[in-house]
Order: C-alpha cells, then structure tokens, then sequence
C-alpha cells in the first residue's frame, strides 16, 4: 500500500460531509437553496467592515498583519468580556479566548477532553459540524430524546450518573430542529450538571437571533459562575462568517490547556481578523445590527411558514421556531428525503436531508430548510417546487 | 479530581512554548528582540493589503465576508499552482489547497498520519512548531546528524529503512539553525526517499527570502511529481503573518483526508484573507516585495554578523546564512543559554536558548538569534550586550 494511503485510525471515520458538499451546490445560480446554513450576504455589513479594514490598516497595520497571542487580541476578548459580565456573567480575562470561529473551538474542546470510548449526551438530531469534530475521537454518542421544548431534561440523571465526558447541547434555535430549551430544563439541567459533575457545552451560534418570544437565559448565565459549562461563541451569524473569528468561554484550568492545543494547531486567529471585527462592533454598531438581521430573519421565516402551509401537504409537520436559520420538515414516513433531494435538485431546489443530524438511523424523512439565504420571492417559489414534488410522491 | 482537569492522554506533553511566551516578551518596547520568528513590521506592505482589502470588499464584499470551500478559493489555488508549474513541478490543483498559515498544515498532516510509535526523522535542531504539533501523538522524534549542509543524508539509508512514517525538514534556511541542506544532498535524499517509500515533509517557509547565492531546487521541484513530498508554503514571511494564509502541496489522495479533517478543524481559511492575498500578488506585487525585503534582511543578516565578530568572544562560532531570519550561535560549553537569557532580559535584550531545538537534551550552549525584527542600530546595540555578558560569564 503507497504511503499516501495509509492514514491514522483516528481519521478512519471521516468522510466528505454533506455541509462541504452543499456548500458547493449552492454555489450554482439557478439553485435555491434552502440548504446551507449560509447568512444572507446582502445583510453582510459591508461598509463597515470596509471602514473598519481602512482604519485597521490605516492606524495599526502594523500590528494587524503581525503575528499576536494565541489567546486572542486583548481588546476583544475584553469586550466580549464586558457583553456577558452585563449579563450576570462573574468572568474575567482568564475565561475567554477567541477563536477561528466556533468549529475550532468544537475541534479545541474535543482534542483535550475526548477519549476513545468516552460518552457525550448530545440532542437528535445534533449538529453535524460537531459529529465531524468529535467523532474520530472513537467517542460514544449518546443522542438523548428530543422534543418541541428541547432535551428531553426530565429523563437524564440516569444518562449523567454513568459518567459521560460531555453534554453537548445547542439549547437556543437549534441547528438543525430549530427548536429551543425551556427555560425550566435550562433550569433543571445546570442542576444535573453540577450535581454529576457533567460539563456542558453550550453552542449558542443562534442565540442573538430571535424574532420573537421573551429572551431566555444561556446555560452559562444560569450556570453563574459555578463553572460547569462551556459556551461557544461566533460572529459568524451577527457578523460575516467570512472572517472565521468566534470565541470559547470555559474554565480558566481547561482554557490553558485549550490555548496549548491552538498554539500548535493554528498558532493564532488572523490578527488583522480579530481587530476588524473589534472595530465594527466596539461602538455599539454590532446591537443594532443584530435588530436589522432579526426584523428581515423574522420576515423570511415568516415567508418560509406561510409557503409551508399554503404548499406542503397536510401530511407533513413542522414546528415554528423562535430564531435560528432553520426548520425542520418531518416528511411522512414514506416519504425518504435523501431520494426528495435528488428529484429536488433537477426542479432547482435544495435542503439538507435530516439523517445526517441524527443518530441511530432515524431522521429518514426529514429534511432540514434554511430561510435565512434566499431571498422572500425564492422562498415562496422554492417552497411551493419542493411542496409539488411532496404530493406527487404521496399519490 | 474535577472534570475541567481530566485532560485527554494526548494532550499530557503540551506545555506552553518559549514561541508563545517569547512572543509576549517581544512586545514590552524597550527590549531589543532577537526572540521571535517575527518579520519586520515596517516592510510590511500595508499600502498594498489597505488596497487590497477595499478592492475586494468593495467589489466582492458578499462573496469575502461569506463561507467558502474548504479547500480554498480555486483563484488563489491556481495562482500558486502555475507558480510551481514554472519551476518545472507537475502539478495541478487537486495538489494544492489553502491552510490557516503553515502551523496548520503540520497539524492537519500530523492528524492524518501519524500515530503512536511512528517514527519521524528530523534534523537536530529542528523547528520548535513541528514539535508542538507532533509531539502529541506519541511518536518517536528521530533526530538524525545535521552539519553545516543540513541533514547529513550520507547516514539516512538505514534510518530511512525502518520505515519512519515521516521525514521532516525544513531544507532552506533552517530554523533555528539558518543551515541549507546542499544541492548533492537533496538530489541524494530524494532518491532516498522514493528508494524507501518514505514521504519527505518540506517546510519552506523561508525558502524566498535568499539573500547571496545561487537558488536551490526545492525538494518538491527535486521529486518531479514522484509524490514523495508534501510540501508547505507559506504568505508570512513574504506578505505578512496577520493573515493566516498558507498552503500545502501533495498527492491527492492525501490531500482529499487532509480536506476532511481541515473541515471538521475550521470550516476553511477566511475567505477576505485569501481574497486580499490573492489582490496583493496577481499582478507581479508579490516578486517585487520579496526582492525588496531580501534587500532589507541581509543588510540586518550582514549587520548581525559583523556585530557578532566584534562583540562575541572568539570562543563562540556560527554559520552565515544564505536567507532565512535566523543565526544559529554556539557558545562555549560552559554557558548554558538559559541562563544567559535570564541576564539579558535584565539588559533588555532577548533570544531564544537553543536547547528547545534540539531533541535528545543537546544544545544548552546556544542560543537563535532571528535578524529580521529589530532594527539595524538596535541589532548593533543588543548583540554588543550580549557580548559583554558572554565575556563576563567567561572571565
């Protein structure tokens, strides 16, 4: 066997990934797609992100195109800082570090902590860019019931009480049921958490993102210090995911840990990245920014519900989520929605079947749309192809 | 013990790296600094990426702040993949793909190949990032002779026999030693490698920066398309190290599971990076800086060497070298180089000690001397300390 073919055993388990894969089809004009999980770019707050690389480059460019620490820039990491201490947060400098986007922070976490036959509690379906992450590591998923309000917080002590390594949960618009944790199992769960001695990570990629409902608490917040969460951070979905620049929060013990992995891995996040995005939002900027994405979000989710009801067949159910990018379609049990996908793409129409999210073979017939992307007319019109195609393979 | 101090087995020999808390040092501005691997910040060319970043944010704003494949952005791949096809190397852009900064392409490459127990041929002393990287995953460090011509190739047949899984070198202007592996034993080493079916890993990060004589065909160039080399390039050295933009060449069944394992580590490399790169170099920038700073660095490079024959004792030795940022001194077995950097901190100034180079517990009499960062009358100064401190350890 040539050398170049005989990799690890720990990569064994990976495989191109529908994300990547999709990512390329939604590339062609024609298609709408309602597959990735791609922010609008006509949202992209262009112009200041131009001004903010002027001023960068202008004032520090030195320091901007300058090697820097692994922990990140110091002023951003203390604005970040600043954002949660408002929110009730007890946390300093040690707790955050930034990082290139969120995806490292998963592939951070999992390099430190994860061992071979390890257990980690996560939600099915879950999000598949932390399967990718995690699963080399030879880890045991979990996949813990899921329902309208969340996990299924109710039924886990006994899943806590055998030791896994991680709980790992995106408890606000989650990606990709678009669904929410209460706020009494956000309660509840910061209980379990401590009393087993389980850290949890929260994922919280959506959270800023809601069109309606009262905000709920993060897991870190109702944490409060006690230090058995990790949250995950980024400014992919508020800023521009072009810029891979997104933030962990953890324990200072493990972060030391963690920023020993990135120094090897990456060395550090693109200095000239860190103080872009630093100048854009340390203003005040960034708040009403995120209100804009909401107001046109909530308007294309709102698209995006009325063309299910109006399109999809009686048969197919779905719930409305508070924020996020996502819905999740359950198709009926015949219907499988890989096969869809095919018919799909020659009608010029694009999601992501829903098996790849969940674990144990379920998932068939669900399919996963993301509103955010398209634009009102092409969801409409996207929505009434794919709700065409339903029917006809329901009669 | 509490869950956020249970680290995985393969993160145990991580521990912060003299890089990462040099790099801090370097920051106070009254140290004269010869510490860092830093490019000089003044020859940055900050002009140019100001243009580049307002060009490409003004006329492809949605498509730089966006997400983008993993394997980087096809424009950029193909301008770099013409420049080795006009070297002669047979190569095509399912041979090159974008990594965040060279760091990256030694994490990825350790992830995909290396496995506990696998040997792995280096020089001695050899580069303090590929340690960081590596040393995770259990392998056994091979470090091979090394001389003023790089790796004493001579000896490696029978190395090279018990099938080391990899071959290490950085073969132009090594760091920390500043050596160049010669034309007779490359051509030899290649013929090695193919003998044995061992994949040479060439790290040429500094192989641009050439200040007198003739150039030397890389080890990729050398191996004609054999694919016995994966090679590593790099934008720090020759743009600036604030983007985080590197590549990697070689054979595309390898590169398809570096691929993978690239998506599930960052998604990609930032999108606005590579597109501000590529602005900068398309048309001719990019061989015109390199030249400008060849001419910057050896004026420092020449002004470190006649300020070591001044100022260091005639019981020190070092090599000139051709390029690179680096000069590699040996002092007197007496001084340990530790120690000397406790005593020059104190007269701000700082160098890395040698010994962390080094594998097997050599080199605590020398110390790296990088010529690239500071000032030449700060160079002048700082090696003039340096000397009398040596000489008073001596007398």
């Amino acid at each position: 066997m040539p050398w170049n073919t005989r990799f690890a055993q720990r990569t064994a388990a990976m495989q191109r990934s529908p994300i990547r894969e999709i990512l390329k089809l939604t590339a062609q004009p024609n298609v709408i797609s309602f597959a990735g999980g791609l922010p609008a770019p006509e949202f992209f707050p262009q112009v200041q992100l131009k001004e903010a690389a002027e001023t960068v480059l202008s004032e520090r460019g030195r320091e901007a195109l300058q090697y820097s620490p692994t922990e990140g820039l110091l002023e951003l990491r203390q604005f970040l800082v600043e954002r949660y201490q408002r929110l009730g947060v007890p946390l300093t400098l040690d707790h955050l570090i930034i990082t290139t986007g969120s995806q490292q922070g998963l592939d951070l976490l999992g390099r430190v902590l994860l061992e071979a036959g390890d257990g980690v509690v996560v939600e099915n379906p879950t999000y598949l860019g932390m399967i990718l992450a995690w699963r080399p590591y030879g880890i045991r998923f979990l996949a813990h019931l899921t329902d309208q309000d969340g996990l299924c917080v109710e039924t886990l002590a006994p899943v806590l009480a055998q030791q896994p390594k991680i709980l790992y949960s995106v408890p606000t618009f989650q990606n990709p049921s678009g669904v929410t944790l209460s706020l009494e199992r956000r309660q509840a769960l910061i209980d379990l958490l401590a009393a087993h001695q389980v850290p949890g990570v929260e994922d919280d990629a959506y959270g800023d993102l809601r069109y309606n409902g009262p905000r709920l608490p993060t897991l870190l917040e109702l944490d409060a210090g006690r230090g058995n969460v990790v949250y995950l951070g980024t400014f992919s979905k508020t800023l521009a995911p072009g810029l891979r620049v997104g933030w962990m929060i953890a324990p200072p013990a493990l972060l030391e840990k963690i920023i020993q992995t990135k120094q090897a891995t990456d060395l550090h996040t693109s200095t000239l990245n860190q103080l872009m995005a630093y100048a854009a939002v340390k203003d005040g900027f960034w708040e009403g920014h995120i209100q804009r994405l909401q107001d046109q979000y909530r308007q294309r989710r709102d698209t995006m519900l009325s063309a299910l009801e109006r399109y999809f067949p009686s048969e197919c159910t779905w719930a409305s989520p508070d924020g996020g990018l996502f819905i999740m379609v359950h198709l009926p049990q015949q219907i499988n929605s890989l096969e869809l996908l095919a018919q799909a793409v020659r009608h010029e129409v694009a999601f992501i079947p829903g098996a790849d999210f969940f674990l144990a073979g379920m998932g068939q017939n669900t399919m996963r749309l993301n509103f955010s992307n398209a634009l009102p007319d092409h969801i409409e019109e996207g929505i009434q192809r794919l709700g065409l195609l339903i029917k006809q393979q329901l009669h």
